[in-house]
């Protein structure tokens, strides 16, 4: 068999985990010499192939490639850029195959979301038109688990379990504050269109902590006068509520509460900040003190609370990729299979790229409690297994010892640059 | 030797590691049960004495006292209930006595802040004015790390931990992202009046991580030119840069940049929210894309990522309480005394509340480096001993299974009421 090159990048908003898969194709390619070459990287994802910086991960050190399992972000750096129709992009999918060409690569590995997925899709279409053998692999990543078809998306599990940990402890900080000072405390957790991050808060509570949660979800229209209710029939009850509440959280008029009018001291609306406002709203309205945080960056890149079932299964799908593009599979996706949730036992499968791509998982309305505030067991259920077990990373100096890779750049071989 | 009973309260804000010192003080009462007889808690801090209302820790199984050391927050209740001058507040210093009387207190352990050292003081001098023999002890705690005399206090460590751990990983993440996406992320911490909470953000970086950081310190006038030429260098050298903006920071007009005109939709002025004003000030200037983070209540709530340092420093001193109670001793607090930097050894000391009482320690000019928004070698040598070591909280079903306690009452021996 001949040996190719792999390449491998990194798409779209990066996790705590996503590094554990790159490390899971790195170790598993390095076990497979005789079959694939060097992996190169790219550098800031899509963009380092398409403007040939290309990264030799053959210059890290076995330990430097096994630390990359607990260090959050992407180590190769990653990026926001979307490859369109073939029409549209036919220039960036061409150069796609001509650096592919040049450095001999016959395994590309895309680690991203649901663009991520199609533009793997596409470039695994236009090699096979143009009869270039290549094996186009995506890993699934995304802490918004929209993906189709896997039980769930490596990032979400870690997210998850941040928002569960924080919602409880903060909770715990306002319940004693309530008598006097604090009874409102606001938190904002990412999710634009799903409110996957948002159901994790509702974990915060359980048979043995009986706390006050209102979650504000995406998919639930914000209607202003019934949250205040629930919000007052919480503090009446208990002394104190917590809410939680999503970024994409919209009101009637369809648009974000986080764009509700908030301005600057330049007199430029502010983007993000739905926590704030939910917070005002409900000082103003019931007069109750408050405190809000929005978690932000913190919560993805938290690879200190890292669920353990996440980053297992973030290597788990980097080491099925490398297996699959050596059974000469093409484009697909490895997946998370649950086979049940309690005890939760899951295994990898496969779905087509086609099947994947611009699909979007909502989160199903069974999972919502019927008021539209607060997750059901059906939810809970699904959720419990994804925060299970933790996975430390080592500690140096009190602070987690997170690997910084040397990053050598792969010779240039084409005489042509690329603009992007 | 009589048998006589405790009275321990909580007050002020809460954080990661006062209940291990609740745990200190309950744990060392039971291991001295032929001298110090029950330990009552205040319900809600010093509201419970004056109200009456008590709870009984002896209602409480070892395990779950042992258990408090692994649990955020107040377990007991806290409150924002400041005791003014004697004369001022006469009738609820009186009030107090009459509680203790009432159900035979001679030991009275008050753990909070600078102004609840200074209440705890009040109520030894008028104890001793009104012929009543009380041992009234002061166990210093507060993220703030504002009290003179004893190395750090209890409850700063964890903070600074969750401040430095977030900072490096949400800097990892915009690494990531910097290339096509976000450049500047802002992690707003507490800190009203001094910046030790915000130096510890520097801890983030080191040898091995060189992360661009602005530190923004209440202590430094905020100078909006110097601070944008600082941030534009920092993205032009390292392509992105991360600011820890304290809570506290003030504009040259003495006001706070979270008051500095947000007005939220119904035109009321936001309180808090220093990180957004900072991030759209680096937006309309420079042009660059940003995040932000409140952590809030997160970081002083944080006890799944609580210092090995704080808990075990905020133990020893509950249970030295105890012991400086049963010596006899008197209006004074127990301390923390640094032997040495590195390696870090500590000893409990002890200082005499007249000394503590309304003294507060700022942070040293020259913990903070020339140009104002770094911290030097000595803030470093200081901090890093104090995030030291991991002590995590047992988990169950992927959260940590902190403690809910009975906090049965203890019956009302009074007649009268007391109107808070």
């Amino acid at each position: 068999m001949t040996i190719r090159n792999a390449f491998y990048a990194q798409s779209g908003g990066v996790t705590a985990v996503i590094n554990a898969s790159a490390c899971g194709v790195i170790e598993t390619a390095r076990q497979h010499r005789d079959r694939m070459g060097s992996v190169y990287a790219g550098r800031n994802g899509i963009i380092g192939a398409l403007t040939e910086d290309l990264i030799d991960t053959g210059q890290e050190f076995d330990q430097a490639v096994a630390d990359l399992r607990h260090t959050p972000a992407g180590a190769f750096g990653s990026c926001r850029y979307k490859l369109k129709g073939f029409e549209e992009s036919k220039a960036q999918y061409e150069r796609l195959i001509e650096v592919f060409k040049a450095h001999d690569i016959g395994y590309f590995f895309y680690n991203g979301g649901g663009d991520s997925a199609d533009t793997c899709l596409k470039v695994s279409q236009l090699a096979e038109k143009m009869g270039y053998p290549l094996c186009a692999i995506h890993i699934p990543k995304t802490v918004d688990n929209d993906l189709p078809i896997t039980d769930n998306c490596p990032g979400f599990g870690s997210v998850a379990k941040y928002i569960a940990v924080s919602t409880r402890e903060a909770s715990f900080d306002v319940a004693s504050m309530s008598a006097t000072s604090t009874k409102i405390f606001v938190i904002e957790v990412m999710g634009r269109h799903a409110g996957w991050i948002a159901a994790a808060g509702g974990l915060a509570a359980d048979e043995k902590r009986d706390i006050p949660l209102i979650i504000l979800f995406p998919e639930i229209t914000f209607d202003q006068e019934r949250f205040l209710a629930a919000v007052d029939e919480k503090v009446k009850r208990y002394g104190y509520c917590s809410i939680v509440v999503s970024e994409g959280v919209k009101g009637t008029d369809g648009k974000f509460l986080a764009d509700a009018g908030i301005k600057d001291a330049f007199g430029h609306t502010q983007l993000g900040g739905a926590a704030p406002v939910v917070a005002a709203l409900v000082k103003n309205a019931l007069g109750y003190r408050y405190h809000w945080a929005v978690a932000d960056y913190l919560q993805r890149a938290a690879r200190h609370i890292a669920s353990k079932t996440d980053v297992e299964q973030a290597y788990a799908l980097g080491k099925a990729a490398v297996e699959l593009a050596l059974e000469g599979r093409n484009a697909v996706m490895p997946t998370i299979v649950r086979a049940s949730d309690s005890p939760y036992q899951w295994r990898i499968g496969h779905a087509n790229l086609s099947e994947v791509a611009n699909v979007e998982k909502k989160m199903p309305r069974e999972f919502i409690s019927s008021d539209g505030f607060g997750i059901t067991d059906a939810c809970r259920a699904y959720l419990q297994p994804l925060i299970e077990g933790e996975d430390y990373p080592p500690y140096k100096d009190g602070l987690p010892d997170y690997v910084v890779l040397k990053n050598a750049s792969v010779p240039r071989k084409l005489t042509s640059q690329f603009a992007i």
